[in-house]
């Protein structure tokens, strides 16, 4: 039996498109000889479909697009398709997370999850009832009925190693093995983060040696807002080894034979710092693309955070070439917009920047309009002394250039803020907050520097300035400001970060990791106060193990 | 058997503080001749805690709040605490919503939520296991051992009459029936919607009908982010009639006395769209006493939205008497921030305003800003006709001018678009946008001006202009602009939004009901295109039954 992992990009709710990409899938496995194509979780409506599955007419689209798809496996390898099943039960919730078996251009069966995350970015028991039992089905390939058990995403996910060791009553593989399934399958849309690759594949090639059936995972891959998928669908054999791999953060299509698991190609998956880029990359490639956009506009400051950014907006829209050698990125649009307060270096590196990667750039400084702004305001002030209001004016002056640009041209605007400062507030609301997609957001300030020291190396040039690498972070919106005078150094700062927002420690818990008491305190404290600025602020792609974003749900007017 | 329904307003993880009402109520109920006292759903954290229960140290300080207010019962009445309990189970959530009850000094006993909602703005199933069954609770009341059927909120709500009626396999209150419960307690946290009051009082007295047993309904009140919770504590008899109501929208202690339901006060529930006032009212004044804010600024256009937002601020501050007599309103600031393209009307109108609320009032004009913006943007915009770039500086304009006066003094900003706009995406993002409290955002233009009206008769003077109330309505962003030339009539827009937003309709359905289909699939077009301004919207008070915010989750990349 030849089982093809069709590892797609679908686009939410698009179903001609989705549909699209399985016929296309299932006709190319046709071509290699496979018996059956497998399509990650939910691939006719791409996940998560969210409240779009609470509209009237969805759920029906979405089991009609499904209906169509048939008649694409008349002559060709059966194939397994990701759906919204109706719970047929009188009572339960309205839908399931389902696989349809369609075969000889019949809808022959489906199946459906029996494990249902409600955690983090996952809200599965808001629309759907779990199966009461995982689900052996038979498939004839060539005349042999073979015992199929089919899983989906968090079905296996049932690990002893993290939070999740409590949260199931069942073990769907278990069950499936119990009933006599002689391979595996799990269709998926498992989201990136940084390290998880390697955990989920020794989370599955553990089932598959502790049951000694192989397994089969199809993932999704491609951005869908702030969720990365990252793709490397894989098989293990029945002792739990690794025997094929599909590209990751690509579409791709892997066949599998199974009754020579050698033969399989096996695709290398990044190195961690490397998978951060590519996941960048491409979640902010597919935002654009999903959303209708040709092309980007960046305010460039001089410093880290919008070289960084600028440099993933170049390789989404115009491909590694772009970064490997000098040439033209005319879909990038990068504006520096000195203010009193600038050094000569901000502009002179911006420019740089802009020269190194082939992007339309241009100058607009904030001069006239800042003092415009001051002389109209002064007067309200009572003669109070200067403070963040005054900083906040001129990034808040930036914005709006930047969105006028945006409204022009029909840009879209990226914003450049970092993970540590987006947790302390070092930011502006309305200002460098400004943007469609932030895509750095989930990336503190330490792996910033390191993701741009990693794509110098892997271009081979100074993709990323050097003096932008070198010199002293700096928002500049005051006379001689450096961010350290406002913040701990940022590897301390990450570090305490890291404990507070992934690990959700407490005060108490990360002193006891050796951090200073009053460092530990003031972060906490600023974190904690600048929720109401990250309940406002743009979509960000998610990296890390929690991201701000729907994965972490604060009240704002709250203490503890 | 005497009850006290103690109606608190608790901040989210203030446990000092919520601690100390629940001691209040205790206190107070003792002097009353109270035998039990109720608290609403998880008073001791306040509801929703949302993530804040996942950190480090949160359920441990709630548990140890519990076992503190314990001895506050041994000289006085029985207490229902609702508290976060942990689950002891070896697997399952880590939590249950729980009842404490408390007697003598001593912790007696807990009880647990048997129906967990995970729909619209609630996550229930994300950190909560269910209870296997419902719980009768034998309470010692003066050597009488009284039979008590526990219940908290979601448990009444398995009815017939709305999408619920197919969620749950369980029936809590016929389940406690059969245990043999004199009476059924309901601990709620219950969020007010406009009309839900009297289908959630005929729900309750159906419960006590169909069982023939007293039902007593304890409710939280007050604002906690956008949800606001209207209080009404109530008590049913057996033949589920209302005995007994606590006050709307303010703390309250309702003292019911099982053995004569006659003598219990009964408040009256306002009307429609005077209950949507008052929720307003609170939501705003909780939103800024809750975030330690002492003041607000308002930018004022002389419509009809920020007459109404500044008139919610003025009672929010000073009182309803600031609303009936013209008086001085310190704590409320308004900024006029008229343009080239702002009418003589629209001052004056703001200037009456101010003068008819008393509040602090200055005027910031934008042409110099405006043009110095405007000089250094034109040579970029490469000949371009104006368009809505045009009109969206100069709202970003006022919206920096807003948050530069937020910054210096430390006032909170409040929005003051209404729903309709927020829907059609006819508002500026960073402009008109700008706040941390969007006031009326729930709250369709056709209503603003019912609570305008409103507000007028019941004030028994001119508190809004009546030149703001029967003017057109105009953004003046550009000349001779007004709404209608982008939006149908707003009793129009209104009725199709009702139709897609609150009711789910897709476009064939609502036209079926005889709207335009021109004019249908404009405003839906309208509608999703927004996602991205609504991502970034501030806090909005919900007071219809699906606001924008936390209770409609919606893919931006995304088509359907």
């Amino acid at each position: 039996m030849n089982i093809a992992l069709a590892q797609v990009n679908p686009v939410i709710g698009d179903f001609d498109h989705n549909c699209r990409k399985i016929v296309e899938s299932i006709e190319k496995a046709n071509r290699a000889g496979a018996d059956l194509v497998i399509s990650p979780e939910l691939a006719i409506t791409g996940y998560p479909p969210k409240d779009l599955l609470l509209k009237s007419g969805f759920v029906d689209a979405n089991i009609q697009a499904v209906r169509a798809l048939a008649a694409y496996t008349k002559n060709g390898p059966a194939a397994l398709v990701g759906f919204v099943a109706r719970n047929e039960a009188p009572v339960g919730r309205l839908f399931r997370n389902a696989l349809a078996l369609l075969q000889n251009g019949q809808w022959m069966g489906e199946s459906y999850k029996s494990l249902l995350p409600t955690y983090d970015v996952f809200d599965e028991h808001r629309y759907f009832e779990p199966a009461e039992t995982a689900n052996v089905v038979e498939i004839d390939i060539g005349g042999r009925r073979i015992p199929v058990g089919l899983t989906i995403c968090e079905d296996l996910w049932n690990d002893e190693h993290t939070f999740r060791r409590r949260l199931y009553h069942r073990n769907p593989v278990q069950e499936l093995a119990d009933a006599g399934a002689s391979v595996i399958i799990n269709a998926s849309a498992s989201p990136f983060s940084v390290g998880k690759h390697a955990f989920r594949e020794q989370l599955m090639g553990g089932h598959a040696a502790e049951q000694s059936i192989p397994l089969l995972f199809a993932n999704q891959v491609g951005g869908n807002d702030e969720l990365l998928f990252d793709g490397a669908s894989c098989a293990f054999d029945a002792n739990g080894n690794v025997v094929a791999r599909a590209k990751a953060f690509e579409e791709d299509l892997l066949l599998v034979k199974m009754d020579d698991l050698r033969e399989a190609r096996i695709e290398p998956y990044p190195q961690t710092i490397e998978s951060v880029w590519h996941g960048l990359v491409m979640g902010t490639r597919d935002y654009i693309n999903k959303c209708g956009f040709n092309d980007v506009v960046i305010g460039l400051s001089g410093g880290i955070d919008s070289a960084v950014t600028a440099a993933i907006a170049v390789e989404a829209l115009h491909g590694n070439a772009a970064l490997t050698a000098k040439c033209s990125s005319p879909r990038v649009h990068g504006v520096a917009m000195p203010s009193r307060y600038s050094s000569d270096h901000s502009v002179r590196d911006a420019e740089t920047l802009a020269r190194n990667l082939g992007f339309d750039y241009r100058v607009v400084p904030l001069e006239k309009i800042h003092s415009a702004i001051e002389s109209e305001l002064t007067p309200h002030f009572e003669n109070r002394p200067a403070d963040i209001t005054e900083e906040n004016i001129q990034a808040r002056i930036r914005g709006n250039i930047i969105m006028a640009l945006s409204n022009k041209f029909g840009w879209l605007p990226l914003s450049t803020g970092n993970k540590s400062e987006l947790s302390v507030g070092y930011c502006t609301l309305y200002g460098d907050m400004c943007g469609g997609l932030a895509v750095i957001s989930d990336v503190p300030k330490t792996m910033v520097y390191e993701l741009a020291r990693d794509v110098n190396r892997r271009s081979k040039r100074e993709v990323i300035p050097n003096s932008t690498l070198t010199k002293i972070p700096s928002a500049e919106l005051r006379p001689d400001q450096h961010d350290q005078q406002s913040l701990p150094p940022y590897d301390v700062l990450d570090a305490v970060l890291h404990e507070y927002i992934e690990e959700e420690k407490c005060a108490a818990d990360i002193v006891a990791r050796g951090f200073d008491e009053a460092v530990v305190r003031d972060v906490i404290r600023k974190v904690d106060r600048n929720e109401y600025k990250r309940k406002q602020a743009a979509t960000g792609l998610k990296v890390t193990s929690r991201a701000f974003g729907i994965g972490r749900r604060m009240p704002i007017a709250a203490k503890f």
